[in-house]
């Protein structure tokens, strides 16, 4: 991997306290050229599949060669590894908590390594705060040109979370499910757009919190102000979404959240 | 226009998805040198106005060759354009929702042109989110070198909205409004400081939530704590505020709240 | 001190207004090439101690030569001076409301100056946002190589706060107190990691929210989930946490919490 000088920050931290500019402060004292983009700070409080969410809809837009750090870490301190892995061209460092597999896909179990070198980390390692002491400065040498691979040895056995995904029922509909909400109120199924669950556009019949939505949509202004929709996503999910209103509002809908998905008769 | 290298991103998107992150990864991929500065991702959804005001205070703080992109799109893969404009030496990219008139006057609306060069997006552009597939690429170009005019066509038409404007009613009192609810809970008037509509400064009365205010402050310090003031705010306009506390609180006053401005007898 | 082209930004501004961009563009526009780091912009209103806690507990993490601005500033455009000072090979520019000798000490007081060259602020200086005319181009001035003393002359009398801290009572216990709730509900006390009046970790016994914890834990996870522990925190000092939860809402606790420390019997 060429680094791209790049290094991204994924965190359940929120930016009211001092962690985030902690880190950055990490980064650029070994790599004073790094350029640190946030990702999200905003992933609740230790949920590993939002953060997997947030980094497997958005790490494609970056170049090549960048560093992804992801510190949703309630384990800290404790016995779990802290794991980095290369795919597509992209370096990423995480806790051993499901975050790689969930973003990436389980092909990453196969050349994942341990970040154990201590030369790549701080002097004093404090037992709650790793991404400071330890996957921030791991992603500044990285990005800053060390192999990644110097990082530690390979390792097997990475944690490997059940990922909810929709399925066929006996009677032939798809259960599916929102997996995140978004700021505006749409939300996030799911169905990946092109999954092969998918009946044609205009034959697609959704049902949730109540209400039942007929076809998808190519964008929101297709629909009239106040319509409920389903439409393809930028993120590449299906998306249930309300033009100019707030669909998880309306349909009192949350994470989790039921979605069906029926073909019309 | 002499490009700076710095492109400011205005949203409506906040801070927990991951859109603005990949907005930041496309600039990064075309321009990996560019500075990338956040204006504000707080707009609330789809308000062309508030990121208006924001563009408009703030802009010329910048230096000139900057490119300012506006991503408030309700429309967003429908017909409507996507503009860019310069003035004052910055250049501005934004949908075409009356944005940049806003934001820069009517004199904007001469120059502008619809970015519509399909060499400046991305390979594939999603219908629901031209922010990350045409409008931050088009900015990462210009602000690598590209000139702007190559983003596409002269265009004319773009939407003008009335701009909510102090006025003289048959009274002689003036009658403003609240346009923007700071942190503090700072009230910005549209009364624009220097306005010819102002009397002398010990002269002003204003009337807000049942309260009247004699004079003009010079700044928070010149009163008692909590002290209800009229003040020169920094971004232009006449504020409403009470010393070292909340005068939207304190006045339950809000975005739209009227202001009465009469000259004291 | 060597510059090193970083400035972080330390502020009450909160991230929805265009305040935090409007200082970042001042400063791009005297130094296009410094970096700049957002520390904390969620700092309460007008809370000076918050700010310095942020500050202190994050500053030594960036490289020496790093231009600390804090912006926490209810005096704006009275007769408060603007301060500056090094320490540890840093600089720090914040207004005289204590903030400067709580993040650093007293020691910082003896070579403080005051920010009055009018060479280094913005040609025009409002009386209501000094962070964006006078405190963000005086960093920027530095970061760009200024000599730091050139800024202004040395002064003496900067304020300097009574800061709580944990007292031994008559009774043997010590009297401390929750300074600062972080995201996760972390309880962080004013009770240093290693501060004399800390039995060894065994025998240690806080009182908070009418709840017992026996003990100093080296880190969450040392703890059952939803247990109630004390550990040595990431910012120097003992944390009260609840694993997996939020210490903050199980005991409501906030900031200013009595913290009760014993020795076990």
């Amino acid at each position: 991997m060429n680094p791209s000088g790049i290094v991204t920050l994924t965190t359940d931290f929120g930016l009211d306290d001092w962690y985030v500019g902690a880190m950055k402060g990490v980064v650029l004292s070994i790599h004073p050229r790094a350029v640190i983009i946030d990702l999200s700070h905003g992933v609740p409080p230790g949920d590993a599949f939002a953060a997997a969410l947030a980094l497997r809809c958005s790490y494609r837009f970056f170049p090549r060669g960048t560093v992804h750090v992801v510190v949703v870490d309630p384990g800290v301190g404790g016995e779990r590894e802290i794991l980095c892995a290369e795919s597509a061209g992209h370096l990423f460092i995480a806790p051993d908590n499901g975050i790689l597999p969930l973003a990436l896909g389980e092909a990453v179990l196969a050349g994942m390594r341990a970040v154990r070198n201590r030369a790549f980390r701080l002097p004093e390692v404090s037992r709650t705060f790793h991404g400071r002491d330890i996957l921030a400065p791991a992603a500044a040498h990285v990005a800053r040109g060390v192999p990644w691979r110097r990082l530690g040895p390979p390792f097997r056995g990475a944690v490997l979370p059940a990922e909810p995904s929709p399925r066929r029922t006996a009677r032939g509909t798809v259960r599916a499910r929102v997996i995140h909400v978004d700021r505006f109120g749409n939300l996030i199924t799911d169905i990946p757009d092109g999954s092969p669950l998918l009946p044609p556009p205009g034959d697609a019949v959704f049902a949730v919190g109540g209400r039942r939505i007929r076809g998808i949509s190519g964008c929101y202004s297709d629909a009239a102000p106040g319509a409920l929709i389903a439409l393809r996503g930028s993120s590449g999910y299906i998306e249930i979404a309300v033009r100019g209103g707030d669909a998880a509002r309306e349909l009192r809908a949350a994470r989790g959240t039921p979605v069906i998905l029926k073909k019309a008769l």
